[in-house]
Parts: structure tokens; sequence; C-alpha cells
């Protein structure tokens, strides 16, 4: 089968940004009152939203199954406080679990943390357990930057996030380093803020011994590692001089890289450099380049078939696009295995 | 010929950092004074330094000439102001000035510019122009972000950045766009935030107007680009979903990359997805990155093996090893043409 590992509900019915949109107005007019019970989406909506996007998308592609979790632009979790971020999160959150509710065998949930800058990370449990056990969830996003492109975060590293992984490793899930969107001007959201984001997360778990603290701690890297299996030799040189003999061994059991990338070369660079146990099939569709590539006649983010032309054994495909996924995700493995799949 | 466009002087003698230090220790205690004629740095130091580190590799490795300018990390624009950042730059251009007339064969100028976080960019005009018309320098490194790794200044499509770009245009030189180093601690400075830089300065480029007001500007984005090329597909989606019809013609007459990426498979993909009128050769050589890759048994910044063995006819090597470069760095190629070169 074929796990698509990195989905947003970026196609969500339009009365999820009006909620949002009335949480936002609140925020400075008190006579607004707002409660997560107004969402007002039906189940109809849901299923067309699908029906005509991913769901068609994935049949058309042949992906089984997509990992899937709110819109990563609109987490915003730098809008209003901790509260305003447990609101939002917990009708996201809500949302998707119902589309896991309706297509059971195509949709397995990934949560949004409702993370507020500078607010305490165990402002996040709570949705995080409800979403994992209450939900049936396999995994969480994690940003790195809440504070939407200013980046006055501490590094993951940092004891400030251990709760969240305290979270991870009792529960057994991983999370995807995904940042939100970018109001920082320097930084266009999908062309810069999220590669770069990538890239900084993956070099913050290379300067520490975070993965000794947590050896089953699994981060995803998203958008296929950002800047770094590109710059692997450099970021093997980095580690050298750091006196770490094997970034292998140091990082990639806990360090995964999507398969993100919408051009060819990128994936021959990605199966090239990167042990194929760490690559994991995703496509994030539908997503931040939806147009069809002119060079080929395919859509930018139909990854599959990058993979399917990639210099890849039949063992190796079957590892990216199932086995890594069942591994890295085991509640999603669970999940899978009690349909019989 | 084989022509290094990026070079800093990493491996300057003592007495420079002595100066800043005490540059530094003057902004806050009147007591000590500080003058730019302070600098205590002898020819022969100069020499020992650079028979040592860069020459001996560039003849090594059949280097003819390299593009030098002061050490990228040690800019530090943040600190101070932009006095401060006045006579720092001054004292870094002159040396690097002493090193093109001790080896004028071997060296050409690139200027820092004596950017400082908020300040008007005709701050930097008076520098510039010492370094293009007294020093014979070639080029500029202009920083997109001074405030060193906070990301508050505009992006560089905004007219704070027009005085310098007129400037440029004025002169025929290019710009490398290059940060210093990282006083966020989100940001490793040479593994994370150079690459960011390279990525948000390309999009920043994407997303502007900038080449139709400047057409004869010309960026040069290091380290191989950032994330650009590995995620060239992505690119091309994002320009496709902003009406643009061909990234090539819209941003590839003004941007080049170097070929600081420090692996093969980095170089192949380069080489492979950037048209070669894009890619001028670049080491970085004595930089971030100074070991023995162990796969190769040969230094990791050692780019040149990278090129000579890429799928590249003899014509497409020249054009990044020489062509290119007196192209786009046409004082460059003066230079070169009075040497009889």
């Amino acid at each position: 089968m074929i796990i698509d590992i990195h989905g947003h509900y970026t196609t969500a019915p339009e009365g999820l940004e009006t909620w949002r949109k009335r949480q936002i107005a609140a925020l400075t007019d008190p006579a607004i009152t707002i409660d997560t019970a107004d969402v007002r989406i039906s189940d109809d909506e849901i299923i067309n939203t699908l029906e005509s996007n991913q769901l068609l998308k994935m049949r058309e592609r042949g992906i089984d199954l997509t990992i899937f979790s709110p819109r990563a632009s609109f987490m915003a979790h730098h809008i209003g406080n901790a509260a305003t971020s447990a609101a939002w999160a917990s009708v996201c959150n809500e949302l998707c679990y119902r589309v896991t509710q309706l297509y059971p065998a195509h949709f397995a949930g990934a949560a949004m943390l409702p993370q507020s800058p500078g607010a305490d990370t165990r402002t996040c449990l709570e949705e995080m357990e409800r979403c994992i056990r209450d939900y049936g969830f396999v995994a969480v996003n994690l940003s790195p930057d809440p504070s939407g492109g200013h980046w006055t975060a501490p590094p993951l590293s940092d004891r400030y996030w251990y709760p969240i992984y305290e979270k991870m490793v009792e529960y057994d899930v991983p999370a995807m380093i995904h940042v939100s969107t970018s109001c920082n001007p320097a930084f266009h959201t999908t062309g810069a803020h999220y590669l770069n984001a990538d890239t900084t997360a993956f070099m913050q778990c290379l300067t520490s011994d975070l993965f000794t603290d947590f050896p089953t701690l699994r981060f995803i890297i998203p958008h296929g590692g950002g800047a770094v299996p590109y710059h692997w030799g450099r970021f093997r040189g980095l580690a050298q001089a750091m006196h770490i003999d094997d970034i292998h061994s140091k990082l990639l059991k806990n360090i995964f890289f999507d398969t993100c990338v919408y051009h060819q070369p990128g994936i021959d660079l990605l199966t090239r450099v990167i042990p194929v146990e760490n690559v994991l099939f995703a496509s994030e569709m539908i997503g931040a380049v939806r147009g069809i590539d002119p060079l080929t006649g395919f859509a930018f983010d139909d990854t599959r078939r990058y993979i399917d032309s990639a210099a890849l054994t039949a063992t190796e495909k079957k590892l990216i696009f199932e086995s890594n996924a069942r591994r890295v995700y085991p509640r999603l493995d669970s999940l899978l295995s009690a349909q019989g799949r």
C-alpha cells in the first residue's frame, strides 16, 4: 500500500474560516462571543471537499491513506494567546477527527498543537492527549517557531520543549516539525519559511544531545528536509568538525525526511544521499504547489511518479511507500493492522 | 583559468581581531579610544597567513584567482551602530586591498559594506565607492539581514536597498547576498542561517519586480543557492502560481548560484537543474567546512573535483570555471585583461 504521511486539510469547508475570523474579531471586540461548539460544518460538506480534492487525487495517484492534519499555514500560533490557540487547535483537530471517522480507510489524524509564543508547552498536553487517546491520532505537528517568522522560541533542544517530548514518548508518536504562516515580510511562507525551518530544525538537533535524553523520540523533517540533503556534504563536514564521528548514528535513528520535493532531480538526490530507511513518502497534496509542471505534463506535487522513476529497487520503494511509515508511526501500524491491512 | 568567486579572509592575522575587540570594548567604555589607523598588521603577516592557507590550497587545487572579501561571519553588522560598522568595514576592506596589492594575480577584492540594522543604506555608499574606485574591488557583499538572525530588515525588493543598487549599477558590480553571524540561538550560523538567507533572498526576488527596476543588477546567491536548486520544481511551481510564465526569464538574467556545495550529488543536482550560464565556480575555502570527507579522501570544500567529475562538457566547465565570472564581474574581466589573461 502507499501511505502519504503529509497531508493537511487545506480545503476545509468555509465554516472553519468563518469561525476563525470570528475568533480573531473577538480578540479586540468584547461584544463578540465565541465558542468551540459554534463551528457549523456538516458531514456532507466534509465529504464534498474531500471527494472533489484530496480523495480524488489520492485515487488518481494510487495513494491508499494520508496522514491528515489541520492546515499548516492557518495554525498561526502567533495570533492571540495560549487560550486562543487552544480553542483554535481544538476546532481544527476535531474537524480532522471527523474526516478520519468518515473515511477510516483513507485518513489517519495528526494533531495541531495549541502552541503560543512564550507559553509553557505544558498547555499543549491536554489537546495532545485528547487527539491521541480519544481521537486515535497517530502523530503531532510541532512548530519550532510559534512566533510566525520571528524565531523567538528556544531551539528544539531546549528544555522548554521537553514536556511535549515526554508526552510523545509516552504515547510513542512522532512529530512532524512544521512551521505555520510567516508574518515576517522577509520570509515567504511556502517558498522560504517552510524550507528554512526544516534546515534550522535539523541543525538544532545536530548541535544538541536531544536524542541522548530521548532515544526513542522521532522527528519527521518535511519538504524533503529543507536544504539538508542537497548540502549533505556540508552537514557531514560540520558534524565531523564538532567531533561527531557519524551523523547517521547520531541523528538517523530519530530523524526522517519526507518526499515533498517537487521534481525528479530533487528526489533522485534525496534517495541517493539519505538512507532509504529514513525517507517517507509524502506529497503535501493539496498544498503549496498545485499546478501542472509543463516539463512533465503532471502535477508538481504528484511525488509518487518521482519515487516510481527513481533508481530504487522494489524493496526500497516499499520501505518509502509503506514500511517506514508503519515503523515510524506505530499507532498508524496498529490502526492498519486492526483493519486487516 | 579557474576563478573562485567566493573566498573570505578567514585566516587574517591576529591584529585584526585585536582591533575589533578593542572597538567593541570602546562601545561601553569611554576611556578606550579606537582609530582605524591603529591596526597593526605587517605585510609579512599577511603573506604568512595566505601562503600557509588560501594560496597553498589554491596551488594544490589549481585555482588561479579568488575573489576575496572580509570574513563573512565577522562582519557582525548588528554590533554598535552605523559608525561602528563604517570603521570596521573600512579596516577589513583595507586589509583585503593589501592582499590584492601583494598578490594581484591571485586575489581580486570584494567589499564588505558598513551595514547596520535600521540605518539608511546611503551610509554604505562612501565605503563602497572607495573600495571600487580606489581599491579596484570587483564586487560587494550585501547582507539581507544586518540584524544577525532576527530578520528585521525589509526584503531585498524594498526601496530601502535602492541606493546600494543604484551604486552597483553605476559601477557595474554584482553583489553576493551573504549574511553574517547569527546571534539568534535558533539559527546555527553556517549550518542554518547562511542557507536560510540564500533561500530567503531568492524568494524575495521571485516575489518582486526588482529586476524590472534594475535590469542590469546582478546577485550571486552563495552556498549553491541554499535550498533553491534542490527544490527547483517547488520554485517553478510557485512562480507559475504567481502567473510568472518563465522563472528563467524573470530571474536568471540577474541571479547566479555559486558551487559551494560540498559533495558530488549536490553539484550534480545543481548543474542538472540550473542553466550552466548561471553557475559560477566557488569553494568558500577556507571556510565553514574544513575537514577531509572520509567518503572521498579529499577536502569537503575542494569543489573543483565535483565540477571536474560532473556530467558537463569541456565548454560548460569553462563557463563555470571562468567565463561566467568574467561576464558577471566585468571589473574582474578588466583586471584580468589588463594582466594579459
